[in-house]
């Protein structure tokens, strides 16, 4: 089917933004949130929630061992590559209505739209609802597209425990659709679709509809140590103190300085921070904390990295204190899909919708299939306040829909691309 | 007895220093320090241990309704008042040898001097051992003395609970010296002296065997929040943040910089820190701290009250957070005997031994005596490293002799003194 065809092929917006409340009323919570934890009850109540919403559709389920579910709405020519689109439907402990739902709802909708108008379209549609995406519960994040991709092994991961030390191999056995499940057909990819929440503020800043994901953030997350020395904080003058509270506080202050200079796409973050022996009145003499540093480019980040560790070290020369920075883990930038890029800038600006590329700061399970080899492109749509991982995460119904409608193009033209 | 006696008249060092690390075994540790918190079954063990000592030298022996012991040398004219030293007993819980312990053993050298040469002075000594210096387990510190001088009522007191809801007089009905206790003697008290471990390096750096103690520094405690908007560390961009870590890091460092300015006797310590819900790839959106600003002038701590406030404002303001500085505690300067302090200081000088006056950034019992109107002076001796509250504390036996060498003149000549 040819572009301006497509173009003309248009969503129903109603309908999506109406199931994906319905959605959010599992494990709905009173503040407005959502609260769908990876591996519960009310996870495997949303995910089936959906999958009879895809066999309404005549969809075919697949599920892997590890519980990520395909809903497969066949092509004209099954044996060519699919055309894969979704997200995750587990949330954060108190997360909101949109984070992962929206990808999955919008993916619906476009399968709905494809059966209204009773089209086969040349390739086969996946709907994909990836697994345990959040990692709140059960860490690493994104876990469930990992596995698919190869990054970690099942057998693996099953073994992974809580902090309860009950194991993720234990709870899916309880699962009756992971332990019934024989895993995703044998299909290629051709490509893969996600749209999602931007979870920051650049698009409502800019007021732009629509935001066109250029690929992950590299990043790098340390661990950093500082000893000094504990002491009373009456008797000790300021000149004899080795306070590690103080270096911390400098070095946070370095941190933040550093992605600054990396001005607009530089990130620097310190998380946590935690004291060794807190008392009001006893100079600290031990200070652990976490820094999260990003940039789209893996040569600005690694200058991003020296400059933080020759800050630390300054630091310590300058307070005696010892300061240990330890690599914790790191990630290089993933791009996606220049072709589907401007592909879906092309659709934005025939339909009159401003975008920007933006770089996603967030992990998402796009980035496991483009790191995989697959063209992977995500559509952003413009989040309330740039607040997520919140009950009053928010979006406005006429951005989802027109995120929901430009997606909705591009697949339509990637299921029926020959090649 | 005229100074000229008093001078030739020093005490057993080796006697007080072994009797010293006598009692330290009672609540000894492994790594060497002492753990005998106040209303536990050790503190009175050490307790009962010293009034054995006490009873020997034939003192008799009165206990308050708190636990303050007083042991009673009486002099020719019991009706004037009396000279009153000491210190306590108790520890912290991984507390030294020698804080508080130095002070009652310096003074029960003194009356073992007086027995030694059956000596009987003209006024009454008193070897006081302060109940509950510590407050670790029940707070507040320096509590038997807050009830000796009235800043705290016995019956309030009794009713304070630990963490685990034992109230103090359910503690205190269990011990057998304060059930049968009948308080103190109807004394007026002339003077109060205080040998104690400097818990600083002060005295160490300057290489000062004696620190004379001018009096308490002036506190000022506050609990500080600041909030600003926690928000995923990837997606938002450094000028897009309010980050209330990053406000807490300039905070603490504007708050040492008030100190720094006020040196050397200004002191700032951000002691405990406290992020909302840290998690190592979301901006902090919450920060509660702790400061403590001491200087031994009210009117200087004023303007470092000001100053801390104006920067809290200022940091407001430029990062958009909320920053809420609350008043938790604050005590005045409390000033010690000017002549006391001239009397050990020409004590000190005779032997040849150096002096520095230096304010006490600690609070002491002896801070409570003297803000009662009791003329009230301490010692000080060097603390290896300002290392105290912990089981390294350590101070050098020639230091801790000489300590107790002046307190002991200090002491004879005002317990012969006419008026």
């Amino acid at each position: 089917m040819p572009r301006s065809q497509s173009n003309r092929l248009s969503i129903n917006g109603e309908r999506m933004w109406a199931t994906l409340h319905d959605l959010a009323k599992i494990g709905g919570t009173e503040k407005g949130g959502v609260r769908r934890l990876a591996l519960s009850a009310l996870d495997r109540e949303g995910r089936q929630r959906f999958i009879d919403w895809c066999r309404e559709l005549g969809c075919e389920i697949e599920v892997d061992g590890i519980g990520n579910v395909f809903a497969v709405l066949r092509g004209e020519d099954p044996s060519l590559p699919s055309v894969m689109v979704g997200s995750h439907l587990d949330t954060q402990p108190t997360g909101g209505k949109y984070d992962g739902a929206y990808g999955v709802m919008c993916a619906l909708e476009i399968a709905r739209g494809i059966r209204d108008r009773g089209d086969v379209p040349l390739r086969t549609l996946e709907i994909v609802a990836w697994a345990n995406e959040e990692g709140a519960r059960f860490s690493p994040p994104m876990m469930g597209s990992s596995v698919f991709v190869g990054n970690l092994k099942l057998e693996d991961v099953l073994a992974f425990k809580d902090v309860d030390g009950v194991s993720i191999g234990s709870e899916l056995s309880n699962d009756a659709l992971v332990a019934r499940a024989k895993g995703r057909g044998p299909r290629g990819i051709a490509a893969y679709f996600e749209a999602h929440i931007e979870q920051g503020p650049v698009l409502e800043i800019e007021d732009k509809p629509i935001g066109i994901v250029t690929g992950a953030q590299a990043q790098r997350w340390y661990d950093v140590s500082i000893v000094g020395t504990e002491a009373h904080a009456g008797p000790t003058p300021m000149d004899h103190r080795k306070d590690a509270l103080m270096g911390a506080a400098e070095l946070a202050l370095a941190v933040e300085a550093v992605a600054r200079r990396q001005s607009p796409d530089g990130r620097a973050t310190v998380g946590t921070l935690t004291i060794g022996h807190p008392s009001r009145n006893v100079i600290p003499g031990a200070v652990t904390l976490t820094v999260d540093l990003r940039h789209p480019n893996d040569d600005v980040l690694g200058d991003m990295d020296a400059s933080f560790r020759k800050a630390a070290r300054e630091i310590a020369v300058a307070r005696g204190l010892r300061i240990d920075v330890g690599d914790f883990w790191r990630k290089p930038h993933v791009p996606f899909s220049e072709p589907l890029m401007k592909s879906l800038e092309a659709i934005a600006g025939d339909r009159g919708f401003a975008t920007r590329r933006i770089t996603s700061g967030a992990g998402h399970d796009a980035v496991n299939l483009a790191a995989s080899g697959v063209p992977t492109c995500m559509v952003f749509v413009p989040t309330k306040d740039g607040l997520s991982h919140n009950e009053l995460e928010s979006i406005k119904q006429d951005d989802a829909v027109t995120g929901c409608d430009v997606l909705n193009a591009a697949v339509l033209d990637a299921l029926n691309a020959r090649r």
